[in-house]
């Protein structure tokens, strides 16, 4: 905490969709009286990023890119908030003092500027998802040894995260990670093969973004998912469960060796996540819907299907063979992902570009940072050349 | 502890069902290696009491009744084991020492023994249902001034209290009670009015006695669960919702301020909300049948109906009565119970009786055990005399 009792804060990727919410949970709980924002990061957004600045009294904006900075600069002319600008200063903007940092910066370039904020011992309030899949036991090393807490964000892992007992780890039998199992949920594999980005991207419960919805309907998003959830709650990945539950109610679960299972359910907002985390272990009044069951009238659940969704047999595969598998397979979805929506491969063709992509680098590690980041863009490489075969055999 | 450094445990009511599940729940967990049983208690049924008596090796053996002595001295002969008859006994049952009470004994016959424990400070496992409902505060209290624990045993409240953070109280919003509905669930008051206590009985998850499985049809056992949780939690009665969820697989749920609501779950065995409460805060491995979801495929919710089940708004006008309310309308629906199991009132009745004994007895105090029991023991005679009306009449 700061001298004035105020809890300091920054906002790694305050532009996106997890920082716009942060900000409205910080305004919700009293903003400037409640919170000192050290430091707020984005990218090409700089009219958003400039107005949060100014909203929430930020001491430094950041924009990921250079090329933004005058833009930036003149947008926060006169305010005497500090501008910055590139890879140096979003790292800057984690490693700055402050209580907690909210790590939302989409992709491998939020890999640094979170691990900056862990290894000064700052609370992590985790919504950045390659700090697990790509780096996972480096990440959580540097957590560890730095000092601070790592607080999950995502719907998932923040239910996680409420189910368990502080002092019953050991009694932990099995996570229950459920699974919306997305708009293709109930279709075939034939039927799959033909859809496009656009009819992919409609997912059932809740408003997302292009990558995120796609990865719900390819279920790479729970793959991945599984991955985060054994190296967040440190379990062997024959106790993590999927199970398909369409309304998304139960944002998931977790079974003890008693014979109970503690859930924690919500409505698809993400801001009871983002609020828990941001004044943990309280739980703060948060102005969401609250649940009305008699009007739920039913939850559902069934088994995920592997043969039609590859992604989760993928990442317990990548599981198994550790290393720098998480990350490779987190690059090659990646590109599997442009490409298909780019209309240059099918649906059904992302999951076997990653697998040919995790199957070509075994055996790569991920000790150190570097050797995640030349694991990534091995990666990359490789499925881009995968893609180009597929494409001329198509 | 004691100084073997194993738990000194005393079951009242072992002869029961909360009573034979704790023997085997204890049983389960290394039983006399890890339990020193202090004194067991039982009725008529000698036989079961003596062969659980010398299978836990209790130091003492207690029956209700003054004429099941003999039969117990005899069966027990030998064995080295204390026997001991009657109320006096049941009460020094209870205030024996021990770290651990389960209060299993039915009815009004266990509030002095659980009592007696309480007053000495000795983690309470509530499953008697008086101590709550008739004598709440006086009860809440003594427990309290002692410096034991309440652990509640009812899958329900044990739900509640495992969904219920210890530092967040301040944080709860609401409770939510599940109910299965009972067998009733989905008749009309025409339908029931017709309805023999061989049909009420058949419960559609849990295989219980006669009292709860009617208990259960006309929903009054919900009902009496809302006046425990409001004593258990200390909580207003608006915060207490129930909901209807046929397959009583969500055992309850707590919500917060934040939007969270924190749910436990499990199958219908009362053996992990008895382990829980035998070795809380722990959570003890046991032999219980864990939740498969693929093949629950559903959970259902409706609201209650409290016209064609009165039972929940008879609760909620005793709450806000206060006073002896409570003991009133619990001695008036055992009293109907009876009534309707013998044949003289229908089904419907039942709660036409306790209405009219608990308006009839508006402003009976429970600030003294001896006023609890003179409300219960008036209930009776005027509930008595309402079902003799009713007899006449049909």
């Amino acid at each position: 905490m700061a001298e004035t009792g105020k809890r300091r804060i920054s906002i790694l990727g305050s532009t996106g969709s997890i920082g716009v919410n942060t900000l409205d949970v910080v305004s919700q709980l009293g903003g400037r009286d409640a919170f000192d924002v050290v430091a707020i990061t984005g990218n090409a957004n700089v009219t958003l990023l400039a107005e949060q600045a100014i909203a929430c009294g930020a001491a430094l904006a950041v924009t990921a890119d250079d090329a933004h900075y005058d833009a930036l600069k003149s947008a926060l002319s006169g305010t005497g908030i500090e501008v910055a600008a590139g890879r140096a200063a979003l790292i800057e903007a984690g490693a700055r003092p402050s209580d907690l940092v909210m790590a939302a910066i989409v992709g491998t370039a939020g890999l640094a500027p979170t691990l900056a904020a862990a290894e000064r011992g700052a609370d992590i309030a985790l919504a950045n998802k390659e700090c697990l899949v790509s780096a996972g036991e480096l990440f959580v090393r540097a957590v560890t040894e730095g000092g601070g807490r790592l607080i999950p964000v995502d719907s998932e892992h923040s239910a996680i995260f409420q189910s368990l007992e502080d002092d019953q780890h050991h009694a932990v039998e099995r996570i229950v990670l459920t699974a919306s199992g997305g708009p293709f949920r109930t279709w075939s594999r034939e039927e799959m093969a033909g859809v496009t980005a656009e009819v992919a991207r409609a997912h059932p419960n809740w408003s997302m973004g292009l990558k995120i919805s796609i990865g719900s309907a390819s279920m790479f998003n729970k793959a991945l998912e599984i991955i985060e959830a054994k190296h967040l709650f440190n379990i062997r990945p024959d106790q993590i469960e999927v199970i398909v539950h369409p309304q998304s109610i139960i944002h998931s679960m977790v079974g003890y060796q008693d014979g109970s299972v503690i859930a924690q359910l919500g409505s698809p907002d993400m801001r009871t996540a983002i609020g828990y985390a941001l004044t943990y272990p309280e739980r703060p009044k948060l102005n969401v819907e609250r649940l009305d069951f008699a009007k739920l009238a039913r939850l559902d659940f069934e088994a995920p299907d592997e043969v039609r969704f590859p992604a989760l047999r993928l990442a317990r595969t990548a599981l198994e063979r550790g290393g720098a598998q998480g990350a490779i397979m987190n690059a090659a979805e990646e590109m599997a992902f442009h490409a298909f929506c780019a209309g240059r491969i099918g649906f059904l063709t992302m999951a076997d570009v990653v697998e040919d992509v995790m199957d070509a680098m075994m055996g790569h590690a991920a000790t150190t940072m570097d050797a995640v980041f030349a694991a990534d863009a091995e990666a990359r490489r490789r499925a881009d050349e995968i893609i180009d075969k597929r494409e001329l055999a198509a």
